[in-house]
């Protein structure tokens, strides 16, 4: 089984060591990775919206010729997972294929949206504010991000693995979360 | 054609006025909108999870039965557009549908990311830096998003549809953009 593996890993300086080591991981579980880093594309010449383009176009063919894809959904730049990693889960989903996903926040979505606006976090057990500051609905379904996303990796008949992650430095780099979704994966559906 | 209306425009108090002026400009151009607030759900006696995944399986219906997608990519909590709306994305184009997208915002994407840190703009013509304070890279290939999103919407011969929108109270409501797509999708490709 060739598992797509999504998340904004891919933006850091050592994003093909971390590639690496889910790949690795997979091996263990029987499972073959395919990380999108691990290609060599020439965009040589390339205008940069050209050479954008032709990286979508490895990583759509990557994501074809799978059949799953372990997400990484940890928040990225805001209170919500990174869209890229949003965009493939949806690609994937709509093929049919398994999805799954991990995020490193434990923190709720309601909570992470309160402090992305500054605001203090309701005490445990309240009810956060149906609305943010702009007049948005604070979505509050006892989920990990925006329905879409665990909504699909609910119909799959996963659940997103979440655990808190508190050292900067492993925010993207802690294959914990990562790993339970391998093996769960691996495992022989009853 | 059946146009899907994904935007985080479903999160307004308004969202109901919102989809039916969206599917109003579709009619006038000869389309179908289908808007995925315009349903009537039973989520009584749901646990939240539950209420939630069922709303998912009414948008993933409508998904599927609709011929194309014009997304709403505005910035949403954060530098990057809603990861509902990129999620939905990513589902029509797998099933090779016509994916657009409008964005009521004209700034660059590596500015906005350096406004999302506090950082200054960079002063017009000059590079952004390489990697945000985080270590992770600013993507830089003249898009107006994360390159799976734009990189979706040329493939299927489009263009991101972008203005500047100041007034807060009409960032998610304007749909200037929103018709541009509208009109483009209606157009016999030559």
């Amino acid at each position: 089984m060739r598992v797509y593996l999504a998340g904004p890993e891919v933006f850091l300086p050592d994003s093909e060591d971390i590639g690496a080591r889910k790949i690795e991981i997979c091996r263990r579980h029987g499972l073959t990775g395919v990380y999108p880093g691990d290609t060599t594309l020439d965009l040589s010449g390339l205008a940069p919206r050209a050479a954008g383009q032709r990286i979508y176009g490895c990583n759509r063919d990557l994501m074809r010729g799978c059949d799953a894809v372990i997400a990484n959904m940890t928040p990225f730049r805001g209170p919500s997972m990174d869209v890229g990693t949003a965009f493939e889960l949806g690609y994937l989903a709509a093929l049919g294929r398994p999805v799954l996903g991990y995020s490193n926040s434990a923190r709720s979505f309601p909570q992470r949206i309160l402090a992305h606006f500054g605001l203090d976090p309701v005490p445990g057990g309240g009810d956060p504010p149906a609305r943010d500051p702009l007049g948005l609905a604070i979505e509050n379904f006892d989920m990990v991000d925006n329905l879409m996303l665990d909504g699909a990796i609910l119909d799959a008949g996963f659940e997103v693995v979440t655990r808190q992650v508190d050292d900067p430095a492993q925010i993207y780099r802690d294959l914990t979360g990562f790993e339970a979704c391998a093996r769960r994966l691996a495992t022989p559906r009853t």
